[in-house]
C-alpha cells in the first residue's frame, strides 16, 4: 500500500510507493562525469570572457581578472535579473509587475575543470560556504534586495549549462513563495508552541534516527519524512540558527556534512545531476526563533509531469527511511 | 530590463525576460513523432495486457476488453495510489500520514497508435473530454475520494512512459496543494469584491486582446499575464462555469479550443512534449461562485532547476504576448 505523507513545514503531501521501493540502482542515472570539450570560460586563463570579478580567492601577488585564483565569484553573463534600475512597481489593470531588478552572480569553485563538489578539498568547499556568506552580507546593504537565494545546478539534467563546477545566487526584490511559505508555516508553529518546527523535526529525527543520514558535532543530514524526490536530503545545524552564517567563524564542520553527502549521492548514484538550494530567512528579521536554515540537495532522478504541475504533490518511489539506510551504508 | 510578473491568482511571480525573448525556432525541441516500435499495451488486440476496462467506448455488438473500441479507460497497471483500502489517518510523532488510498486511471485515447489528440478527429476528442466527465463523476460517488485531477503527458519529455496517446486521472483523498490555494485566493478575492477572479481576468483579456490566443463562442485560450512556460496557454470557459461540464450537453466547442492550441503548438515547436492538467472545483462546494474551471496547457521546453525548486519562482524567456502572437499567426 503507498503512503500519503505530509511535509510539517509546507504542507505539501507526497506520495511514497513502500513496496515498491526503487533501489539507486534502479535510477538510470545519465553519468555525468566531466570531461574537458571545447572552451570553457570558466577556466584559468579565460578570465576576459566572463564580466569582471566581484570576489576572488587568490594569492596577493596575482592581478585581478587573471589566473592564480582558487575561487572567483562573477556576475552572470545572462543575468535573469539587472542590477541597475528602480524597482517601478505598478499595475496593469488587475495585474501586478515590476521591473527585474535584482542580482545574480556565478561561483566558480575552482579552476580545476575535471572537479567538484564533492571530489575538491575540503578546505575548498569551506572556501565555497564562505564566498556564498560574503555576497550574501554584501547584497544585504542593497535596500532594494529582500531574499538571496544561494543555489546549485549539477549536471545537464538538472539545468547546468556549462560543465566546470559552479553554483549561483540570484537576489531578489521580494522573499520567493516557497520561502515565505516556510517561514509562515513555521511562525505558526512558534506561535502555537513556543517551539521552531525544524528543532522539532530535528529532535525526533536523532531519536528514531530511521531517516538519519550523516551527523556530526554541529550538524546532521536526514532524509526528509515526505521527500519530492528519490534521495533528497536536507542539511541543518543541531542548534537553532534563522540566518545562514558559519559557526564559531568557521564552515569546517558545514563543509564536511555537505561533501559528505555530496560523496554519498555519487556513490550510490553513479555521479548522478543534482540541485541544492539554500533556504535561510529574509534579511527582514533575518534573526528569528521560528525559522531554521538548512540546505535541501535533490538529485535529479525523477520526471516533473502533469500530475506534479496540476497539484503540487510528488510521487516519490522510494521511501526516505530505505533512502538513508542506502546513504549510511556509503563509506566516505 | 526583464520584468517581474505576479499571477494574480496562486501569487507566484515569474521573471519574464523582455527583451532577449525566445522565439518558437530558439529552442530544441525533442521531436517525438510516433513511431511503432515493439509491442504496445493499448493498441487493439492487446487489451488482455491492461486491467480490465472500466469504460469503453465501443460498438453494442463488441466483447468488452477486446478490440472494436475507439477510446477505453482502464485502471493504471502500476497506480500511485490503490482504490481497496481506508484511509487510516495517522500520526508519527510530529508527522501526519494516511494510507494511499484513490484511483490512477488511463484514457487510451484511439486505437490508433500513430495518431494525437492534435490530429484525431475532432468528434473523438469530444469522446476524450466524454470520457474525463463521467469518470470524475463516477468517481464522485466514492466518499474517500475528494478531488480528480486529470491531466496529460505527451512525449517522453513531459513524462510519458508509453507513446500511444493517452492521458491520466489521479483520485485523491486531499485537495491537492495547489488547488487548495487557487480555492483560497479565489474565494479571498470573491470576498473582498463579490466577482469570480478569473471571470475578471477574461474581461481584461478579451479587452486588450494582446495575450488572446483562440476563441469561439463558449470558450478561450490565452497566454497567461505570468507564464511559468514559454507558450503556456490557459482555456477557460467564457461564462462563469466552477466544475468542469459539458455546456449545453456538448463537449463540441471546447474540443474544438483544446485541438486548436495544441494543433498551434505541434506547428510552431515541432510537436512538442506537453503536459496539461483540468483545474476544477473540488466535490465539496462544486458549484460556486468564485472558483473558475480551466485546462492549462503547457509544452515542456524549459528545465526546472534549483532556482525555481528552491523559490517556486519561474524564469520564462519568451514573454506571453509574443507567445500568443506566434500562436495565432498559426493556421488552424
Amino acid at each position: 500500500m503507498p503512503e500519503l505523507r505530509k511535509d510539517p513545514i509546507l504542507g505539501r503531501w507526497v506520495i511514497i510507493s513502500i513496496e515498491r521501493g526503487k533501489r539507486p540502482s534502479d535510477f538510470a542515472s545519465p553519468l555525468h562525469k566531466r570531461r574537458v570539450r571545447g572552451f570553457c570560460p570558466f577556466c584559468p586563463g579565460n578570465e576576459y570572457t566572463t564580466p569582471e570579478e566581484i570576489i576572488a580567492f587568490r594569492p596577493d601577488n596575482s592581478e585581478p581578472n587573471g589566473p592564480g585564483w582558487t575561487l572567483r565569484v562573477v556576475p552572470n553573463k545572462f543575468p535573469a535579473l539587472q542590477t541597475e534600475g528602480e524597482l517601478n512597481k505598478s499595475g496593469e489593470g488587475i495585474f501586478d509587475k515590476m521591473q527585474g531588478i535584482g542580482a545574480h552572480e556565478v561561483i566558480i569553485e575552482t579552476p580545476d575543470h575535471l572537479s567538484s563538489l564533492s571530489r575538491m578539498a575540503p578546505e575548498r568547499v569551506e572556501d565555497v560556504l564562505w564566498a556564498y556568506y560574503r555576497r550574501i552580507n554584501d547584497l544585504k546593504n542593497d535596500r532594494r534586495i529582500k531574499y538571496v537565494l544561494v543555489f546549485k545546478n549539477e549536471g545537464e539534467a538538472a539545468g547546468a549549462s556549462l560543465e566546470h563546477t559552479h553554483s549561483q545566487l540570484i537576489a531578489l526584490p521580494i522573499v520567493p513563495k516557497i520561502v515565505r511559505e516556510e517561514l509562515n508555516s513555521s511562525r505558526s508553529y512558534f506561535d502555537m508552541k513556543e517551539r521552531c518546527i525544524f528543532c522539532d523535526v530535528i529532535m525526533q529525527e536523532l531519536e528514531d534516527k530511521k531517516r538519519l543520514v550523516l551527523e556530526n558535532e554541529d550538524y546532521l543530514a536526514i532524509a526528509p519524512y515526505a521527500p519530492r524526490a528519490p534521495f533528497e536530503t536536507w542539511i541543518l545545524p543541531r542548534r537553532h540558527e534563522s540566518f545562514f552564517q558559519p559557526l564559531n567563524d568557521s564552515y569546517k564542520s558545514l563543509a564536511e556534512i555537505l561533501q559528505g553527502v555530496l560523496k554519498q549521492l555519487d556513490s550510490l548514484l553513479d555521479i548522478p545531476p543534482y540541485n541544492f538550494m539554500i533556504h535561510t530567512s529574509p534579511f527582514t528579521g533575518e534573526d528569528n526563533e521560528y525559522y531554521h536554515w538548512h540546505i535541501e540537495v535533490m538529485p535529479k532522478l525523477t520526471k516533473i509531469a502533469g500530475f506534479e504541475w496540476g497539484s503540487g504533490f510528488y510521487i516519490n518511489p522510494t521511501p526516505p527511511e530505505e533512502a538513508a539506510r542506502y546513504m549510511r551504508e556509503v563509506e566516505i
